[in-house]
């Protein structure tokens, strides 16, 4: 098989702080088109790569969390869709399309195939949305980057929702806030989402369904706004931001509040030292705080996977994508995911096919 | 009936920060001992008051919490036992005892009796220990005042403690700490404990059967603290505190850990306002940190009285009280609360009988 070029986006070293673009850099390798014999491997062309707050930790050199750091000089592990060249596994074969963990470049040899989930395509739904939508890697633990599934396992298992409940979801028009605002809109509740831009509040009431949507930019007083909106307070707050938004919901729940954490973003936001000062709420209003990885609910997974699809393909959810063209993007569209400048799920399009 | 004096604890006007002795005064006024033709009340004797962290937020003019603040110049309202002296109500005779909201002074005219509860009088079992071990008002929603009831509604109904499992109790030797500790031994757990003074440390060890206690006052690093307690990690935290302990123990949580939010004292602190810094390990570590109140559990209520009672005859459970006599004593009691002076339950004894 041939030997071709193949574009790379290499991590340069740790960060602190907030990634910026030059943390990154573009090299140009080579790479036999070709699964070596023995190896188990696969060799595959990356399509869609996935930008996901989570992948900020992974450029620090910290090694107590629950995912490893990248390797400085190696190009940047992510989430994406493939489609496969080459196979020494009897599991896939050359034209195959997979989602799962490959790598910053045009081109991979992926040895860990255990991770890899086959993709059945399907005319009515984007490649790219199972990247995002429905987005999931059945065998992996411990990781926060299926935004669909996230939405899913979090709003329907941690929030226990009931029809008619007030909801308030942050980060809304983001990969997994505008599932968490459809799915409860579809199960009856009253749904206020909080967002970045005007743009991104026109899309969550137009587009995305959202009973009202504020622009947290222009409010000086969380507390106020969120009072405005809930004026009997918060049943469901599905948190993905923390800070400041997170201290004002607090004060603004009701009583047997349920706050499911997400908080992709802000958790790993070192720009708000401020700290949480409404614990006291939990005590006061009796409130059940919950973390969650969806991987821990991964027996809701064919439940999601049906319920998810019928609706996308009902016209019943619509999902949005914010989709950049050509490798050479990837580090401007992974930094604008902390500045806020994507609207709705980051991809970037490596190849169409 | 006589008229006699009355002596009474009154507040003097409404605080802020920590509360003062002098923040309160000795009155002495006049009673009939009579409870009125008409009125549906009750003369008591005040015998025991018991004196709780949550009577802070009282003392505050401030009316959006789950309590509305005390009067100034009046007496200070609170859980204590007293005897019936003279009764308007059918369901109470001279000679019964009760249970229930009082005032800080040594008789009185209790019109609201549906708060009340009747107590057997058992010989096994001091009278005080209605404030504390035993302590339960059945009528009384939103309180956070019966050590005993909360202590059983957290640990078995927020923490689902399972055998073998590490258990870490902050203000450990309090009103509350002390009887999940037993508790949690009972059913198997490794309990550790936090407090303030060797003494309480060696109470932990000695007397109240933790496996290992510390105190918090003499380690500079109770991240490293907990770490030493627990090479393995934290299942379930009953969080007393607050604060700098509950980011220390979120650092040290085992996956799936529970945190029960109990914090009476530390929730109507405002002497710390740094604020929560590692509520990340939520997402991480699938945390669920829930906060409630004993009265959302009193179906439990008869389960829980027989246990503990049980338990105290057979030995298997002790309980420490710290108390002074004499109604005077009251407001040093009350704010000794706020510098850990009380080792065990405050109580204060008005009378014997």
């Amino acid at each position: 098989m041939a030997t071709v070029k193949n574009g790379q986006v290499v991590l340069k070293g740790y960060i602190e702080g907030a990634p910026k673009k030059d943390d990154m850099e573009m090299k140009i390798g080579t790479v036999e088109l070709k699964a070596p014999k023995g190896s188990g491997a696969l060799l595959v062309k990356n399509l869609y790569l996935s930008c996901d707050p989570y992948m900020r930790a992974r450029m620090r050199n910290f090694h107590g969390s629950y995912i490893q750091p990248f390797v400085p000089g190696q190009p940047i592990e992510g989430f994406g869709v493939a489609k496969v060249l080459d196979s020494d596994n009897p599991n896939f074969k050359p034209g195959d399309f997979i989602s799962g963990f490959t790598c910053w470049e045009e081109y991979s040899l992926i040895h860990n195939t255990s991770q890899l989930r086959k993709i059945q395509p399907d005319d009515s739904i984007p490649l790219s949305y199972h990247l995002g939508l429905l987005g999931i890697a059945p065998f992996l633990r411990n990781l926060l980057c299926m935004p669909g599934f996230t939405a899913y396992a979090g709003f329907y298992e941690i929030c226990s929702p009931k029809k008619g409940e007030c909801v308030f979801v942050s980060a809304a028009s983001g990969a997994v806030g505008q599932l968490v605002g459809q799915l409860a809109k579809l199960h009856g509740c009253y749904v206020v989402g909080s967002a970045g831009s005007s743009q991104k509040v026109d899309l969550l009431k137009n587009k995305l369904g959202f009973d009202e949507a504020f622009n947290y930019k222009e409010e000086t007083d969380l507390d106020a706004a969120l009072k405005r909106y809930f004026p009997q307070g918060i049943d469901i707050y599905f948190d993905n931001v923390g800070g400041a938004m997170l201290d004002a919901a607090l004060l603004n729940m009701q009583v047997h509040g349920r706050i499911a954490v997400c908080g992709m973003v802000s958790l790993h936001s070192y720009s708000d030292p401020k700290g949480i000062h409404n614990l006291f709420c939990l005590v006061t209003k009796r409130i059940k705080m919950q973390g969650f990885l969806q991987s821990d609910y991964m027996h809701k997974f064919p439940q999601f996977l049906e319920h998810v699809t019928d609706s996308y393909k009902q016209g019943k959810i619509v999902y949005i994508e914010d989709m950049t063209e050509g490798l050479e993007t990837a580090p401007a569209a992974f930094v604008g995911l902390f500045s806020g400048k994507n609207i709705g799920k980051q991809v970037v399009c490596v190849a169409r096919e």
